[in-house]
Formats: C-alpha cells, structure tokens, sequence
C-alpha cells in the first residue's frame, strides 16, 4: 500500500493525492507513465526506463524539463518514505491541466505524480507453479510501443485473463501472431532449443526486461531469434515465459489451457530467471 | 469557462476540483463521456446521449447506479450554477480510484465528474467561410464505437490539423476509407445529389447529431446512402460537411488542400444545417 505520493513537487499523505479532473490525462489519456522495480534497495534499470520516458515524451510532444536526476532523487525518496525495499515506483506525466480542447493547449504544465508500492518480486509461488495465459484479439491502437496511459484495452483484456482464471492475455495480431501481454512480454524456447521473442518494433512495448533479458541471452550464449510467433507455434513450443518489471521473468505452463511442454515450468525459463536475477543484483544494464 | 464543477456528490469551485491520482480514469484510460449540448436554456438530444453513455458502460463493464434522471437533474442543476445557456456539459464516468491494478478492482466506486461551459454553437464565421480537414491515418483502437476517454489518438490527430492550419483530420481506415473526425463525424454530399456517410459499425463513434441528421435527412425526403466512402471520392464530391454536438453541421471547404466543390460552403450543407438547426429547435429527436 502506497502511504506518501508525490504530486507536482508535494509528498502527500496517498489519500489526499488528487490531480485536477481537467488535467489531460483524465479526459484524453494524454500521457505516458513507467513503473520502475527496487530490488535489495535499488532501482531496477532505471536508466533505461528513463530512457524509454523520454522516448514516449518525444513521441507525445510533451515539453517536461525535469532532469533524469532530478526525477531519481524524487523517485529515491518517494520510496524512502513509504519504506520499500523490494517493490517499485510508478510515474506518470501527462500533458497536464487545461479546459477541454482535443488540441493541445497552448499553455499547460505538465503534471507528474508517483506512487510507491512494496511488492515481492519473485513470487516462490508463481514460478513454482507457473502460470496460465489465454490469447484474445490485439485490440490497440496502432503505436503500443509508446508508454501511453491509453491502456483501457490493456485493462479489458487483463480482466478478461482473470475471469478465465488466468494471469495474463496474449494479444494477437491479424496475422495470428502473438504481439504481447496486456503487461508484459511474451516469450517462447521452441524444442529446438532456440529463445524467441517479437522483435521491438511499432507492434509492442519495448519492455526494460525484455531488454535486459537479452543482454543476459547474448552473455549466455543461448541462440535467440527477435521474430513474430503464432499461437500456434507457441501451443507447441517446449516452454514459454512472459517478462515484466514486477514479475521478472515467469514460466508459462499453459495458453488457452493446452499445456506447454510437459504443462510444468521448463529448465530453460527457470536458467533465464536465475541469470536475471544475478543480473539484477549485478547492476542490470549499469546505465543509471 | 467553467466556474463550478460537479465531482461525485459535490459541487465545487472549478480550480479545486479534482480526483484521485490512482482514479483508474487517470492511470488507464478506464472510463467514458458524453458532451450534451445546450441551447437556448435546454439539453440538446440528451435521450440519445444517456442512451449511448448506457451502452459504453455496458461495453465496459462498469456498475453505474445513478438513474438517467438524476444524472439530467444534476446536469441541469450544474448548467445553472454555471448560467449556461448555450454551451455544453460534459460529464466522465470512470471505474473509480483502486490501487493500480490491470484487472477490475473488486471494490471500486465509479466516479463521476461534470463541467459546463458556455460556447456559442453555430459560429458564423465557421458557418459561412466553411473548415480545412486535413486526412491521417486512423491509428486508434478497434472500439471507436465506446465513447471511451482513450482519446490520446483523437488529441493527436485534432493538434496535427491544428498545425497545418486546419480545423479537424479525417482518420481514414486501412482501406482508404474515412472513418470520421478525431472527435465529429464525416459526411459527403456526391455530384449526384446523395447524402453519404459511414455506417454506424464498429469503425465509428454513432455521433448523437449524426443521429439526428439522420432523422432530418428522413424526414426532408433527400437521398441518403450509409456507406464507407474513400478519400479520393470525397475529394471529387459536390460537398463535404461535418458533424458534432458542439458544432451541429460545418460546410468542409478543402481536404488535404483540395477545394471541395467550388471550394466554398454549398447548398445542401447549408439546408441540412438548417434543418438540424430547426429540428434541435422543436426538442430533437423528442427522447429525453
């Protein structure tokens, strides 16, 4: 549970933490936002989230002067006040307050708030057991790989993962292609021993685990292929994996409830988990 | 602009309303709207609008108490407060504040936010120059029927015709097809006299003045065709209009630069215009 946010400058008690019903991200979803992990009392990749915010910043036009910095220093004390050691802190920036107008205005500051949260990150139970996914239709608009707020679709297809007893959807493109999770990367090992994830292009969000995924895949000398996979390949892959700042890396074990490989978590998924962790408590990406 | 604003139960200055930064209308885009116009002292169509704001909340799945009743109680009562009598209240229902979490919360209360503002409704200079729309691609989501607050596309493309100088952008569908305005409805009349416009699937939002027109057009015994219509026939046909409920019906003079017609306002978006203005004058479509 959050107990201080940050909004705009002010640590607030969390209850109190309000923006203003005409700022843009309530009424146009006018903003981008990252969550980033703390493990053992540090941040996770901040770097590149801060990377990636900007990214998404320069694809909104949003004009926000904060220094990298100065937004760790805040996000640095954020979770110091709220005690989180193990957990991991939201940021949002929108557009900002302005009366309603589809266009931007001409004068709005943009808003930033935060929030912190503990939360184990390796859930023993989760990775133990695994998890189920379904597959429901991409329904996004055309640019996910901006970190936007417009994330109803996200949310839908999440609640639609829970009612069917699931903890996570894959969205699938026209083609049958598996895009991604409605929070997370998708990942398969296909028997032939080869790691397979969609290549970062328009059609996904570049996850920062995804990223550092990688990096530890090519430092391991594992063979992998950044490509489009159906659900159809995925079904009869020998394991498969989803990827997030605040699950790591977890095992897939079944996709429309057909089981993956033998329907348990495999021993590739469970090396590429150990080597993120290390490479967590290594530093990750050492870019702060 | 607007002086007091509602927010669930209250009505408060307009500078100190404000909602929860963990509002699921800020962090997801988790929520819809409605614009109901007013004029001369009364809602414009607000039948239709509460019907169509019943339908998104069904589309997504929030549990909304309040009666149409006291929902036009309280808009009238804000009107008031505010002296509206030609303008617009605008009003946003989102899932309600929760910790942040894809999946539904179990125990949020939807929130709900108004404003009103006064804005003169048909603006001659408008009505006799005629409006640019610019054509760009339509990249939002594949529900632009629920009038969703996942508008980010919508404020994307109406800031881009703001800087070519135009006043709104098409958004035209994979095939070369408009599908409507980033935020009103698109309509062509063809050389030969046929009133066309997109048929109200799930490529469009159902424009309440789309609605209505189409009564008007019933009604007056012109030619009438719901069908997609390509970019190029647009750009030949006899005359371009546009549709909204804060701007009733808008002669389109150019598309991407090319004159419509004789580039100038013509006679069938002119009558039409009248036309909507009389029906919105004898009480719409008469649902309340």
């Amino acid at each position: 549970m959050s107990r201080i946010a940050y909004v705009n400058g002010r640590y607030l008690p969390h209850r109190d933490a309000c923006v203003h019903v005409e700022d843009r991200g309530y009424q146009f979803a006018d903003g981008c936002y990252e969550v980033v992990a703390i493990r053992n009392d540090a941040f996770v990749d901040a770097g590149l989230h801060l990377q990636r915010l900007r990214r998404s910043l320069l694809a909104l036009s949003i004009q926000f002067a904060m220094s990298d910095a100065a937004l760790i220093a805040t996000m640095t004390e954020l979770a110091r006040r709220n005690r989180v050691q193990e957990g991991f802190v939201y940021l949002q920036i929108t557009r900002g307050a302005a009366p309603r107008d589809f266009a931007f205005p001409a004068a709005a500051r943009p808003t930033l708030v935060m929030t912190a949260r503990a939360k184990p990150l390796l859930d023993p139970r989760l990775l133990t057991e695994g998890i189920k996914v379904i597959t429901i239709p991409d329904l996004r608009w055309a640019r996910p790989d901006i970190k936007s707020i417009a994330l109803l679709p996200n949310a839908l297809g999440k609640e639609e993962a829970k009612q069917a007893g699931a903890y996570e959807a894959w969205q699938v493109d026209r083609d049958g292609n598996v895009t991604e999770g409605t929070s997370s990367n998708a990942w398969i090992v296909t028997r032939a021993g080869e790691v397979v994830t969609r290549q970062a292009d328009r059609g996904i969000l570049n996850g920062v685990t995804r990223q550092g995924l990688l990096r530890v895949i090519a430092a391991s000398g594992l063979r992998l292929a950044e490509r489009p996979f159906s659900v159809a390949e995925a079904k009869v892959a020998a394991e498969a994996l989803l990827s997030s700042s605040t699950n790591f890396v977890l095992p897939v074990v079944t996709i429309d409830d057909t089981p993956i490989g033998d329907g348990k978590p495999g021993p590739l998924g469970r090396k590429l988990g150990a080597l993120y962790a290390d490479y967590v408590a290594g530093g990750g990406s050492g870019r702060r």
